[in-house]
């Protein structure tokens, strides 16, 4: 059995180097390939995944799974092999449902959904899109049939992104989050005036900013002789080894939460994925065990550690030294109250925690409305502007600043945006069970020794990879379930204090 | 037919998107990756060349080339589909002798042995990449004898680069045309002191170089919309598409001629390729005829124009621009004379016009002596020592400016240095003939106007990809065999005009 186990392996590493492939061509699309060379990558996108797709789902794969499950599992549940086989049984089960043909074509569609919307995007035109993610749409649901027939389309895209999750959870939990945040943004706002972000606003060099979230994420524990940080101008991490792991952020000459909060977010993701044991490089327990869980390592690190107030004293300095001048008459205090400014505003990603909920609150029914069939998309961007109105009490003055902003549609993820609000939750929880195991993490991050949180995150989170869904790490990892509880007392005490209700 | 042949080129397709794939991961290893990343870049690139190579060499393919080879002939050997089915029968006949194992180590192989050329180079021992010189002589001889076995090693590995070419013709190549520049300077030793390269030496800020160097490629007509400039220690060509061609190059603080040079240099290779017409995208005729008609072209640009009299006129208001106060004090003149200073030097990327193709007479000779068995590895660096002083009056003062100093050999390419000296023998011949049909060349030059040479270039080498072997190119196009004679005449008129002998 080991010796069919060693050629299980080779065949998935053979795989796992094409999808390695894959994300350095992806990378390479988002951050340095020239605009012309745009229709050449899609297709070498879609010919290098369709090979993947094709050697993935080889019969022999499936034969020597289903010889090898039942041995890997009495090594013990927590064995590498037993994992291993879980791991791969769940994507091969997955995967072989799915055509080459769909997998290509699928493909083919979203770099061509990818170029439109970014078109659309900078012309704010919502037309030009349109036609692309009516297709996203009709592939998702084909692709949703073709994964669990039984299912409600929504829920069977939710469990490629976050396993275990169900529409039907995401209700409730959506419902006593709003219930719990909508109190809180009514007295924030009745108090709009108390905290000023003023420190943030002005002329910052884009240079001086990228040298600034090199230095941030290099304190962070984020090791730049196993990855690297570029400009894009959506954010975003990917890897193509468990030792070279990318994270990309932007910068907004007049705004410099930009490009700090977007670094220190996919930081957090790079770390996740960079904690993965070096043995489960090239096989399906590298990486995060859901996107839930991987937004639980972002936002904590974003929000919890970058948003804290030992945090700005730790960082004070930073800004001062990249930025001269700038920061030297800022307090420590200035500096935090100045990164938590919660306002009702229209961009997801440079929302504040507070309201940021109910910027995916507002995509999770777009998307379920468009897959169940009660929302036409030619009427989307105006069911977002209604929906804005009512949760923010404010509209998009055009689509580039409304459905147009996220790049999530064009690349075929529907189901997706929810796992940010899962991860949300789960980053306090997390807070909650490294305190009582750590003590004073304040003083550790106002002296930027950030390492302990790291190693915790990773002896309890990181080093598990994909091991375990995402509901039974977090069991294990702190003895609890996923629930919105402990993220609304977080939100409460902490903006009560700031902005004095 | 038509039916198979449109089967046919889907399928070759399939192949040339994962080559561009390859082509993509290769310029990231070697611009951006970060350093730990390279053991498992080095697994994806094998698994992915495998995958290409047993998807390329498919019996079916070989099935369709010989149904349609026929077919395609009668069209007209001008036509598409037959210069389609004889490049892609040719590239074909060799893979797939080549068996998807000896691809995969060969690729395995060249990943470990650039790695340890990096690490010897730097520590200029070569003790470190010896044994991988070893292993890519004994991989080189292996090949050799799977490709052709009746023929002796280099001829079969010098075909690959240069088909048709023969150790036979490039000895009495190499004799002429080292009878014709030992002269030359041994005339140029004793007026050494007439030029000077002083305005080239100084403090040069490398950013300012690259801004320089990728004003200088634009002006010459390197599209960035379909194409990119970066920084690599060894300046290269690559794409992932005739739509996505990037070029490398250096820059030493203290000598600004590397950077400029291996700048225009990329550029003329960069400016082949983006020259394909659009319908050869993914097909097997985008591209360069071979090895040394793709460095007529790099050559001819650097050397032919970018040393010549017109274009430091035109270069030395950009140098002003780019580097404030250092060239207000310089003519042309002087700026054309310090472009062209000779005399003997170590480094071969590095050397003049005159000296250079003794350089590649110094590796040639080497390689052939390997691949016979008359040089043993160990004895290869003393040897190189030894033909420096023969030929150059010069010794290295250790390996990394010796043996070391070129990336070739650690990619697993021999047989490809004598590629360098025919594209200078071409690209002299091919002045010669855009002058006939030009007329005042020197006075386009002056006033930028490199458009005129671009388009014909575009039109006798560029438009043509792969249609047709280098030597029938080079008929076809001037009406002239490769000879060594216009390149002498070239040397001699220019440097007695320069040195005044």
């Amino acid at each position: 059995m080991e010796k069919k186990f060693s050629q299980l392996r080779r065949k998935y590493e053979e795989v796992a180097a094409l999808g390695s492939a894959a994300s350095v061509l992806g990378w390479d699309q988002r951050v340095y390939m020239p605009p012309k060379g745009a229709e050449a990558r899609g297709r070498a996108l879609a010919a290098l995944e369709e090979t993947l797709h094709v050697k993935f789902t080889a019969p022999e794969t499936g034969a020597l799974i289903a010889e090898l499950y039942d041995w890997a599992q009495a090594r013990g549940g927590d064995s590498f092999e037993a994992a291993y086989l879980r791991a791969l049984k769940r994507d091969y089960d997955k995967a072989v449902k799915l055509p080459a043909a769909f997998v290509s074509e699928f493909s083919l569609a979203c770099t061509a959904a990818y170029e439109a919307w970014h078109k659309a995007k900078q012309a704010s035109d919502f037309s030009v899109f349109a036609p692309h993610l009516e297709k996203m749409l009709q592939l998702n649901l084909r692709k949703a049939a073709i994964l669990d027939p039984k299912a409600a389309p929504y829920d069977a895209l939710l469990d490629i992104y976050e396993p275990g999750m169900t529409r039907a959870r995401l209700d409730a939990i959506f419902a006593e989050l709003l219930a719990g945040l909508k109190p809180v943004i009514k007295a924030i706002a009745a108090k709009s005036g108390k905290v000023s972000d003023a420190p943030f606003r002005g002329d910052f060099d884009p240079a001086a900013q990228l040298r600034l979230a090199d230095e941030l994420v290099k304190a962070l524990g984020f090791d730049f002789d196993r990855g690297r940080q570029d400009r894009s101008p959506h954010p975003f991490t990917t890897g193509g080894s468990i030792n070279d792991i990318r994270i990309t952020t932007r910068a907004h000459a007049d705004w410099l939460p930009a490009c700090v909060y977007a670094s220190i977010h996919e930081c957090g993701h790079a770390l996740y994925e960079l904690g993965s044991p070096q043995d489960f490089e090239f096989t399906p327990l590298a990486g995060g065990a859901s996107l839930g869980m991987h937004e639980s390592q972002s936002r904590f690190w974003e929000n919890v550690v970058g948003r804290s107030r030992p945090f700005a004293a730790w960082a004070l300095p930073l800004y001062r030294k990249h930025f001269p001048g700038k920061f030297d008459n800022l307090t420590p205090e200035d500096l935090y109250r100045a990164a938590n400014k919660s306002a009702p505003s229209l961009v997801r990603v440079e929302a504040d925690e507070v309201t940021y909920n109910l910027h995916i609150a507002l995509r999770y029914e777009i998307e379920t409305m468009l897959l169940d069939g009660s929302l036409k998309v030619k009427d989307a961007p105006a069911m977002w502007n209604s929906r804005m109105k009512d949760y923010l009490g404010i509209a998009p003055a055009n689509d580039a600043e409304g459905i147009l902003q996220d790049v999530h549609w064009s690349q075929g993820t529907l189901g997706y945006f929810p796992t940010y609000t899962l991860g949300n939750l789960a980053a306090a929880q997390l807070f909650n069970a490294m305190k009582r195991d750590l003590g004073d993490t304040d003083a550790l991050v106002a002296r930027g020794e950030f390492a302990p949180l790291l190693a915790w995150l990773g002896g309890k989170i990181h080093v598990h990879g994909r091991k375990y869904l995402p509901e039974e790490l977090l069991q294990r990892a702190i003895g609890e379930k996923l629930s919105v509880g402990p993220f609304v007392d977080y939100i409460k005490a902490k903006y009560s204090e700031i902005y004095g209700f």
